[in-house]
């Protein structure tokens, strides 16, 4: 049976022990990695590619292990908790902010499909070894297929749009099973011999999500790596997964959003000179930038209202354990919903509004104040919005409760 | 001195000991009043005028006690329940939820400026006799004049937009002091001699307000009416007077935006025939339709969210007592902007566009459904929304709390 | 073979050779009318009903014969010139505008569907005795059927929706045969024996359409009558009718939404105070209120920019005469669809936000401001905007025309 | 007296008498330039900088001289003709289409503060050696002034934001007079001794406008190159520049719009593939991203309509000459301000909400798809919109015409 790499043992000593052991310190750890990651995110954005030194600051804030459960040495945080970590850092760097959110969904994969032995299989060494997991799940890609083996599977393909897959360490994955036109999700380290992963992502955002394309070629898969066996229905409490996952997209746009006023207010305050046909001595004494900031604020906290009751609704849902109806996972679906579709529009609104504000000078590189929309623009692209507003309308209308899909 | 009226008291027993002593009592007492409200809004709105009858299923419900503390025989509920029934009466009748809210604004209004011998001066009567209050307080008016005599005031004038003032029996109203340049708030029986309540309220929406016209002749004021005297700073506490009654108003733009979504939704569902160029059996399968629904939806409930929250700091606020500061009452003042701006958009456009998914044959005068947008115009004029967004972006951008003033 | 009726005959002689025979005249002549419709307006639209007096007047400034070939009397004019009469009118009275518009929508009807026999037979006696048309189409109402006689068809059923049909003289209507699965289309003197108009329309805006309910009891139909018989495939030109009445819409709302533009510029510089918390002097001042205007201004012309290109257009359209193409329709149909849109949206968003300007005195009855939005949202129902939005955006993404519909 | 540059003369044999005479030769040319342009602009966008070879192209389709008068070898074209050229351009390569536009406004300056000498001094030299101008002109930035000597003027400093300036061969400026607290308008060569161009733009988009800071190190300044002498009142017809650059700006950002939709129809036909919630075979099916194209549509049709509109506004002032009244010109302010907003909005919102449409895949790099929302951006922060639609408020509600002054 594989072992979970030691690739990292070789790092200087991860002492998880060291990690926040209490809420306190942990906030206090994501504020000092939020500032780190803010001091340099411009200058990433502009060059892309894999953050490898940032990666090291997010493993040694002891934050990857926020979701695990105490029981394997995790901090035990509920959601709320971690998707509030998201969008502090999404503030700072929407991009880094997705590679850590989307390293807890991984793990979030691993305790709503897993057995209790696989979670203590991936979450223990998780923790002990601050790994880092990335994901080549896409649904909607079903190049990479599983074939059924004695006790296991053998995997080949290529995977698109898989965040966070660059420098991760271990992966979970989904592979098209044909015999049962159903797919398994599974986890592997990413070291794993036959896979391979290629730093292809170029889009016009989120430049350092890391989201390359993975190459399964003859991989081999026991039995404790397979999370959900082919043709395996996913109980209502497993398809909460892409709960989490519509959540932490959701206040990672709000943390965009946040991230745009916060600086634009820091602009018009310090940088901004008032138009010569205000009449006013400074810019934010412009009734229309006054206005303007009303807007954005408005947005702002409509959009994060929803985002926390729709976290509350996921923590409840969650702690309900096995015994959490279709019902109730479908109410939690669409106070995500309603939630996901305010912050994608704050952060669309907020980021590009901004410049009515700022100005033409602050439409200089050197501030990187493009990358709020560009970010915002390309991670709001995940699923159509357009389909979450027809979800909630079904529901408004017909008290019909989303789909349980990867996206709903 | 002058008594508390007992014009109440020639009414069919009305027994306080038989209202709703319980928070259950008091939903059943709410359900049934809004049920009984709903079953004639749409004929009485036509009539406009006085709801007379109404007002006394009103009385009978109990719900005339509900912000009363305990020990004046009230029911004691905070304001978010408070809140809570406006909102609900005002998805059936956003007219006398008008006039249900502002019986408890004056309720706050004594409770905030009064001394303790004057909450159980007026308040007790007002349990007992289960009296109904009214305003005339209209700051922006300072046609009424009061001139100090010994030991009091004598009042003499008009005053416009006094919500609920017709069949009151108790009204709270605001003098121009003209040696001070400040205006003092007292409270008077209706039926004091020398106030005379014109019946003249004639706008197209919100028609059964009661929002007459109250002329003083000579009225004599006592120091026990006078709840802030001329010149007197009220206190932050008092202040937050004006909070109550902008989430008043809030609070009645959500239950009109909630009633028309409901209106909207059944009328879908049961009336409306698809458009021909849909091709689809049932109207509510029109995609179209389905993402109006979502954005209804949207609407409403991120200005409900923002409503409850802005409920709860109010709550938090008077629960501080004396000692609340300006600027925790400044942050009730913002999270109350926010809300109302939120349910003022929310109850315009859910009643407008509601119609473009009910469709021509609903526009039908029997079905009254344009009263959902003649009610939300005519109220959400009270205060100019220009001024609320400007407020919150003055707070989003520098920091500046809204300023206490009659409507912020 | 039935007789135009004289029942007009009657009237204080009509002198057909008085009514204005320039262009210059029949501007004088509209805003003669214009003004008289103004003046009873607001108390016309409160009672609702026939407007048996205003019809008069309308049928006195003679332009009842504005689009009536000169060959048969009428003044000739283009359609760009109709249509802005009727947004002339609709300014002050969108519920008259509408009958107006749609009597010379019948005679477009006669014109573009009918036989140059049926020309004279129907539009000579219109311009001589000054007749009003109205119609019985409302294609979606399948109840009134045509069974085949010799020479000629029995009528029977219920039409709904019938704008105009009330105080008619003649009127055009549709009836199903179902035999051929199609419709005929023909016209009748409104007195002839077996037709009873019911003035049942009771909608909330667009109160006096005179939108009755039309029955045909037996009623004989000669062959002259019958503008599209069963089965018949309408020409393209033919079918340009649905774009004349999509445009009399069009400008009607356009009408509406400068109607409300003017009256809001009027209240705001005669009548509004400013907003204690603006700190000018003038209402004009307030920067919150011109930036209103400025945004009511560029909706009014946006619609009104696209309203006169579609007009154009189908005035070229009709000059080209029996030879133009379905694909030229298609266009017409396009730029109307544009306009129409636009239109639509001008006068529901100035009919209510005007109000935002206007402020709290001026929802009172007396000023009627409120059948702006009342007339708006009525007619704006004529078919979903939805499918406008839709037949565009095929248009733009994939060069589809819209369907020749009686709709679009 | 300075000598127009003979710089250029060495370049291959620019034969004027080559460039097209005719309007179709002009069409013709602009289509091959556009595609020309179009099929490098990504690859450019994304290296910024100086587009040498694409101005050379420029050049040499003959366009340089569309907007001098035929008097002294132009092709004479009308505004209305410059501006669909500036929007044809704008569609494949904004930047460049700014480029070629500020050329043409340098020209109307000449034209509309020079004298007849001046006309034949610029515009002669200008067509046979195919000239290219650029500006130096921010009326913002008073750091370059004017120091009066005998005959003439001694000027110093350094202008910011001067497009066009890198690689041209003429240079309009604008320097600060300290006496007379006023600013010359003045042309040189580039070339001459003491100007130095600096190609230091480095906004997020329009990244090849050339838009350098212009250092003045004590250059000698003629009689003959002063446009308008300090302290001269400009005529209304001189005070039409403006409005000339406003209406270049209009239509580029037009430009960007249809290039969006252009490109956005492309991609969702050829490239994307149906959401699996659609249920549709083709993406272009899907019933929201049909809608989402009428909106496209219908934004670029209204803008597209008003800057129509306002070209022919324009080229009607411009041809009553001198005897333009500053009320004629205040009206072709109205009208550019109008088609200016809605401009601005499309290229943003059809820019920006494109992606709806295309999907994520389309956000890869390659595609540069960013690039319409960046450039619309960076240029729509020219002046600030809300000071537009203010002055279009002004006119709405008080007959107020815009100020003339460098941005209205």
């Amino acid at each position: 049976m594989a072992k979970i790499p030691s690739a990292q043992e070789a790092r200087p000593a991860a002492d998880a022990g060291a990690a926040p052991a209490r809420a306190a310190d942990a906030a206090g750890a994501l504020e000092t990695l939020a500032a780190q990651l803010a001091a340099t995110a411009v200058e990433r954005d502009r060059l892309g590619g894999h953050a490898a030194a940032e990666r090291e600051l997010i493993r040694a804030s002891g934050l990857l292990r926020l979701s695990v459960p105490t029981a394997y040495g995790g901090a035990g945080a509920n959601w709320s908790t971690v998707l509030a970590a998201v969008r502090r850092l999404a503030e700072a760097d929407s991009a880094l902010a997705h590679v850590f959110g989307f390293h807890h969904l991984q793990i979030a994969g691993v305790l709503l499909y897993g057995t209790p032995d696989q979670h203590a299989y991936f979450l223990q060494p998780t923790v002990e070894r601050k790994l880092f997991w990335g994901n080549a799940l896409n649904p909607l890609d079903r190049r990479v297929v599983a074939r059924a083996e004695l006790d296991g599977y053998r995997i080949d393909g290529v995977k698109s749009f898989s965040s966070g897959s660059v420098g991760s360490d271990l992966l979970t994955f989904s592979a098209w099973h044909k015999p049962s036109g159903t797919a398994l999700i599974a986890a592997l380290p990413t070291g794993t011999e036959g896979i391979t992963v290629n730093p292809d992502w170029d889009a016009f955002g989120q430049r350092q999500t890391d989201s390359g394309t993975v190459r399964f070629d003859h991989v081999r898969l026991e039995s404790v790596h397979v999370l959900q066996a082919p043709g395996a229905e996913p109980t209502a409490r497993a398809t909460l997964r892409s709960q989490v996952a519509q959540l932490i997209m959701t206040n990672l746009y709000l943390g965009i959003a946040r991230g745009a006023l916060q600086e634009a207010r820091r602009y018009v305050r310090e940088d901004a000179r008032p138009w010569f046909a205000a009449g006013v001595q400074r810019h934010a004494d412009d009734p229309y930038v006054q206005e303007r900031f009303g807007e954005f604020w408005l947005r702002v906290q409509a959009a994060q209202a929803l985002a926390d009751l729709a976290g509350l609704k996921l923590d409840a849902a969650l702690a309900r354990g096995p015994s959490v109806t279709a019902g109730e996972r479908g109410e939690v679906a669409v106070a995500g919903a309603q939630a996901k579709v305010l912050a994608h529009r704050a952060a669309l609104e907020v980021g590009s509004e901004l410049f009515d504000v700022t100005g033409a000078s602050s439409t200089a590189s050197r501030h990187g104040y493009d990358r709020y929309w560009r970010n915002a623009r390309v991670h709001t692209l995940h699923d159509p919005v357009a389909y979450k507003i027809r979800d909630l309308g079904r529901y408004a209308l017909l008290d019909q409760l989303p789909e349980a899909t990867a996206y709903s």
